[in-house]
């Protein structure tokens, strides 16, 4: 499986600061067999052979992008229930609590089945893979063997991921879909550890993460043990924080010693720079300092909080602060396994914080694309190794084919892909047309560490 | 042209009422060569045979529906500016007024070249058709002569249209791009006019509409024009209302005289139950109540007024007052030529309205998808005519093809569309899953008034 040493040559686009693209109009990218970044060429006639002989490369592939595009990081999923992917469009007019029981436990419940399991992991892996997806952070199920099938699926479909065996032992949730006891909630999250230094020793591809679901369903003893648990084995975490009202009314009535949901977090020792936090629409100024200072992450869900109405997490602030931003699709609260789905939705929920707290809340196209790759990065620990190009990084890169309309301006067929070039677009203009208008049908080809992990028919290397 | 008689054979879905669809599992449905439905069977025994026996016909083609999936009516586009389109999703930080100097107008004004008119025309017909629209409220631009190839453009292609000349005659728009004069902006008009009653004398597919950009770029006088031509011919109107706060504040300095922005049309005759006001989003309540007395159409376009900022159209407040509403994608305020999106888009707005109005302000699944049809066909003046499946109305309709996972759960193509059907879903979950999922991938095949205008590969009748 070890990929053969590669020049990618084309334009290609990353971020350079949150706030600035870095568009290079063409140049080469060498990729070394370990799938590392070993150089980066610039300059529209740089050639693959080019690169190659002032590199000293004797023997490698060169992969061109032939149509209109450009090479762009692979997409940092940082919040995601791959369980619940059958369910994505499926919610009703229901909010937070009532999706949970009515939509989300009984289907999560369901993938006990192996069999079951493995259909919609199979395909949740292959669908995030073709939007681009090359690294995500994962929650299962409670159940062992399903959470161990999807560490096995993403390694072999090769797949950068964090595997969550969920935790939830409280009486929240229904009998027959929980952790029977505090104790069988972390001999089980170990078990499933286990199984995935087994078959990852290094964690190249896959890391477990600890993740009790959200604090209401978990006791505090639970809770407790599981901060032990990250402490010892120094795995990354991962939880939801602040995504409903009533649900941070439940909170204050579950723990009553808190002084607010982050503090529930801090005192078991989750709190800390290697958690990842979903949502936080409704963090108070005090749990936004705490965030802070802990180094904590969030995880912005924008598809999720419109789709069960639980509101616009404020963005700007909460990267002024200086806290570390990354997306989540949070299917299935989330509609879309698409991170460029949920980067516009991002630019969208900005614009109804603006319509009332003022300009200031936009975020812009360059902006979201950051939160997209470099951000996520920096969220899930990863900020030297993945989410964006430079000599030393993963090639985690996928190739965006953008095709010009035909001069007689007819339509060819649907495999082209939604968005139409007439070719006297700038630079920016074509990459926010991708932003706003983009799908699957523009990633053509997908790599993790080097490998090429999907592609679709309009791949022409 | 003439399509021979057809049944459709297969599961059909349209919308009973604002609140309900009737969903048929099985059944066919028998069109004429007029392009009329004959007759429509109900039952998943039902064949083109047993149907066509039933109503003697003896010569018809059948159009079976093979894979999951369902016929559904045409969307209607109440508000599209096709000079716009090779803008969509380029509009940056920008709002109302300086996106019409930055990106508008300079594109609008460059369509005075026929050949980039074909070129644009051609493609934003053959998109919108691949997207299911069978019916749109153009607006072109200033030019007589590429406007008149815009109806030339849709007959060929077969969609159904209502071609709108732009009057534009104040200094408010450059000294490059507006009507010379009120007298120069009545007679391009009538030349436009004149043109589409030449190549269409019975509308049957293409109508001129009546089109003053907005108020601020029309004069008084040109405006009580327009009313006077309104009156005269009895065509249909149609313009911009409310939708940004700056616009609205420009209406009032420039009408002082005016009650309010919506007196300003009503003043001179435009406002009718032949007029569609774009937008609405900042109506007063005595504005709305004049709206509903005048019988006043909306076409809401909230895909638009989320990019541009404008604000949330409150929906739910204007069909509570009776008034006709359907959507529209504004492009290239709106960043897609589809009404899917606008549909799901509508969803979203109406939950940002009911995060701070409450949970009565939610549109749901039925009654975005009620706007997308049955509320244009009121908006456009057709309720009898389109927006569902009836026994006299024309066959103006899509075929949304669904693919069920395969059994090992492994993607197949990028053709097949970003909908997956696992086999236990309802029939409401898959309309949902359609709803916020679907693209024009699963819009296999769309006809108007019989007519086949539109496949994709995945058409297998």
């Amino acid at each position: 499986m070890v990929p053969p040493k590669a020049i990618y040559v084309g334009p290609f686009v990353h971020c350079k600061t949150q706030l600035e693209l870095d568009i290079c109009e063409g140049g080469a990218i060498g990729v070394d067999e370990t799938g590392k970044i070993s150089f980066i060429e610039r300059g529209t006639r740089v050639t693959g052979e080019s690169a190659a002989k002032k590199h000293g490369w004797e023997s490698f592939e060169v992969v061109c992008l032939r149509d209109q595009g450009f090479f762009f990081p692979g997409f940092i999923d940082t919040h995601i229930h791959a369980s619940q992917y059958p369910n994505a469009g499926i919610f009703g007019k229901s909010t937070l609590l009532d999706w949970l029981n009515t939509y989300t436990f009984p289907l999560e419940s369901s993938l006990s089945d192996l069999a079951r399991a493995r259909y919609v992991y199979n395909r949740v892996i292959s669908r995030t893979l073709s939007h681009g997806t090359t690294t995500a952070a994962y929650y299962a199920t409670i159940h062992v063997p399903s959470t161990n099938l999807l560490a096995d699926i993403c390694q072999t479909k090769g797949q950068r991921a964090f595997i969550g065996r969920v935790c939830m032992n409280s009486t929240m949730s229904p009998e027959s879909y929980r952790d029977e006891s505090t104790e069988q909630a972390i001999s089980a999250t170990r078990e499933s550890i286990a199984y995935i230094q087994s078959i990852d020793p290094k964690h190249e591809l896959v890391t477990p993460i600890i993740t009790p679901r959200f604090a209401p369903s978990c006791t505090a003893d639970c809770l407790e043990q599981l901060g032990a648990l990250h402490k010892e084995t120094g795995y990354p975490c991962q939880t939801h924080i602040a995504e409903n009202k009533n649900e941070i009314k439940l909170v204050e009535k579950l723990f009553p010693e808190a002084k607010n949901y982050a503090d529930v977090y801090d005192n078991v020792g989750l709190l800390t720079e290697k958690m990842i936090l979903a949502h936080a629409v409704h963090l108070t100024e005090e749990e936004v300092a705490l965030v802070k200072e802990r180094k904590a992450k969030i995880s912005h869900c924008p598809t999720s909080n419109t789709a069960l109405t639980s509101g616009c997490a404020k963005v700007r602030n909460l990267l002024a602060t200086g806290i570390d931003v990354g997306l989540g699709t949070d299917v299935s609260g989330g509609f879309s396994p698409s991170i460029l789905e949920v980067a516009r939705h991002a630019v969208w929920v900005s614009r109804y914080v603006a319509m009332i707290d003022g300009d200031d809340a936009k975020l812009s196209p360059e902006e979201v694309l950051y939160l997209a790759t470099r951000g996520g990065a920096k969220v899930v620990g990863l900020p030297d190794q993945i989410g964006g190009f430079e000599v030393g990084m993963d090639w985690d890169a996928q190739m965006i084919s953008l095709r010009t309309v035909p001069e007689d301006g007819e339509a060819q067929d649907e495999h082209e892909g939604p968005i139409d070039v007439f070719g006297w677009e700038s630079w920016e203009d074509k990459l926010h047309k991708w932003l706003y208008s983009g799908d699957d049908r523009n990633t053509v080809a997908v790599w993790v560490k080097g490998r090429l992990v999907h592609q679709t028919s309009g791949y022409r290397p």
